[in-house]
């Protein structure tokens, strides 16, 4: 396997000295950006983040703010969901779509106030979009990527170890809401959010010198909770159908082809630069969509391309994202698939590197 | 030091199975695609490099193409540079700047005809920037993405190996001027260009499916020629003066810091996004710049982010990119550094991981 070649290019974070102190062995980059993919190995990361608690450097979801009297009505040009609801103090989870509704990024949007927002992104940079659209339709809002650096906090302890750090208050943030918590006389936002599904937080720390004195006051404070430095771990994400754009999708796919058809208020979505195009989906619906799929036999090799599904002869699908899981001893997979091949249940075939191996398209997720 | 994780979201390219099997030892990451650094060592690559010719895989370079009526009037709001001069057939380096003149990208742009460009990009989405400026401005242009991957042959034994594959016409192409070509029934632009000092071509090999078919015409005339699988060489490009978009400059920069002023025709490039804000550059001139800098002393370690440059206790600059030259016995580098002390000849100091340095900033690069 090769080594990754390190520039000024591949961002550091405020977190990397941390990250390295702990032993990383495997980098990916994203958003131009760092971002841990393994400590000890991908199944000891997995089994501690499941019983413990992890840190994790997401410094990669960078920031796109908007700010000033057009930062809401821009927003609502983005995204295809209906954000009037949406108050100071919440997240959404939203696609961000092009005028003919194919995804650029599925970020989360925080809403700090109606003319204040981040926008904490997957890996792509929406900062050009975002500026362009502003300039072209002559907004007044200023688009800009400020030194804001997600740290996460996942596991089943997460809690115990934030309420340490953060007082007992940090126990009451509820999920896709954030709060204000101080550390070290500085006000950061901390989200009840995160890449995994064993539960936690997301801390966007504003201010890249603080960002070793939190990595270490963390540390500090949970040493008998067995904290460790972690990353999203490819199997638990699997598992628990965390779709990566770029993996699973890209700017060719609607949402509805992903699955987010239901962040998608076309009808009342006003605004929104694809509400046009995906209207029309909307009432088509669409011809693939994305399915957990249980790949047979031993574990599969690493997936770093599309691998073909294939029925009858013809191609169906594709495995984009898939990995062995130790806990439901089978090889987890994620894939787009045809109509014709959708359902629950139906048997498909998959060409891996090792050759054609049997599998079956799932209702749902493991977890 | 870390391995890469691979995933669908880093992509391969059409030449990546060639890659493989040449035996990369290194990879970095650009524009989300796999980028090789390293093959046997960037010494022996480099001495290679100067010697002979190398194959070289810059898929990464990525084209965004405009088509349409406004294509070149969209193309000329993206730079500074005047376009109206500028025929089919020739390529232009073009920095491309938003309304602040910041850079968000140093590409080639490749005019096709009066109605069809293609942007050969630089690392960073500028497809998102062109498609949100021409939504927002609703101009009368197709952009996207084609499946077209760039395949660089650069050194001195590079007009000998493209004459043996694509005829002798190759040899008459002249320096950023590009040439339709046969191969395989297919017709493929051909540019006298490269990211090196050494001489050589840019294969703009549309369609995927006849990358490998093309890697091995060229390994298969090049025997004798001692043709080898090459990559962009950090040694060489800063010995040449090359700057590399995200390492030397980022949006934080104007053209006239990177000494691109040149290439900023602000008076005549009507249109331009960021034409005002470049007036005002022009006019007062920059207040640092970009200079090549000799680091004394023994071989540096690699430089993964910015080093202060300092003088009288006060931070005067930055060096950005550096490595040892075997050709000039010095460290080599490229800065950012102030007015104060920019002129060729004037000392300053450089602190790398290994402690303080004295340097000294030179009038010209070393090729």
């Amino acid at each position: 396997m090769a080594q990754i070649a390190l520039s000024r290019r591949l961002r550091r974070t405020p977190f990397s000295d941390g990250v390295e102190a702990a032993g990383v062995k495997g980098y990916t980059v994203y958003n131009r950006m760092l971002l841990p993919t393994v400590f000890e190995s991908a199944e000891v990361d997995y089994r501690h983040l499941k019983e413990h608690v992890q840190v994790w450097d997401v410094s990669c979801e960078r920031q796109v703010e908007l700010r000033g009297p057009d930062a809401a009505r821009l927003m609502q040009m983005l995204t295809p969901r209906d954000l009037r609801g949406m108050l100071p103090g919440q997240c959404y989870y939203v696609p961000i779509v092009d005028e003919t509704g194919g995804m650029l990024n599925d970020p989360v949007a925080v809403k700090l106030s109606e003319d204040r927002w981040w926008i904490s992104i997957a890996d792509s940079d929406l900062l050009l979009w975002v500026k362009g659209i502003a300039n072209g339709y002559r907004l007044d809002v200023l688009v800009d990527e400020p030194d804001v650096s997600p740290l996460g906090v996942q596991g089943p302890k997460s809690d115990e170890l934030m309420a340490r750090v953060f007082g007992d208050r940090v126990r009451d943030i509820r999920f896709f809401k954030f709060d204000k918590f101080e550390f070290e006389g500085r006000e950061l936002a901390i989200a009840r959010s995160g890449y995994s599904k064993q539960g936690g937080f997301e801390i966007y720390v504003e201010g890249s010198d603080i960002g070793m004195p939190l990595w270490n006051a963390l540390f500090a404070a949970g040493e008998d909770l067995q904290v460790r430095a972690g990353c999203p771990n490819l199997i638990e994400r699997i598992e628990g159908g965390l779709l990566s754009y770029g993996n699973d999708m890209t700017d060719d796919n609607t949402p509805h082809e992903c699955g987010l058809g239901k962040f998608c208020n076309t009808h009342t979505a006003i605004g929104c630069i694809g509400r046009d195009a995906l209207l029309r989906v909307a009432k088509e619906g669409p011809v693939q969509q994305i399915r957990p799929i249980a790949i047979d036999g031993e574990p599969v090799p690493p997936c770093d391309r599309p691998w073909p599904i294939v029925a009858g002869g013809k191609r169906v699908g594709q495995v984009t994202s898939t990995t062995w899981s130790p806990d439901f001893s089978t090889n987890v997979a994620i894939g787009m698939v045809k109509l014709s091949h959708w359902e629950p249940g139906t048997r498909v075939e998959v060409e891996t590197p090792d050759g054609l191996r049997g599998a079956t398209v799932r209702d749902k997720f493991w977890i």
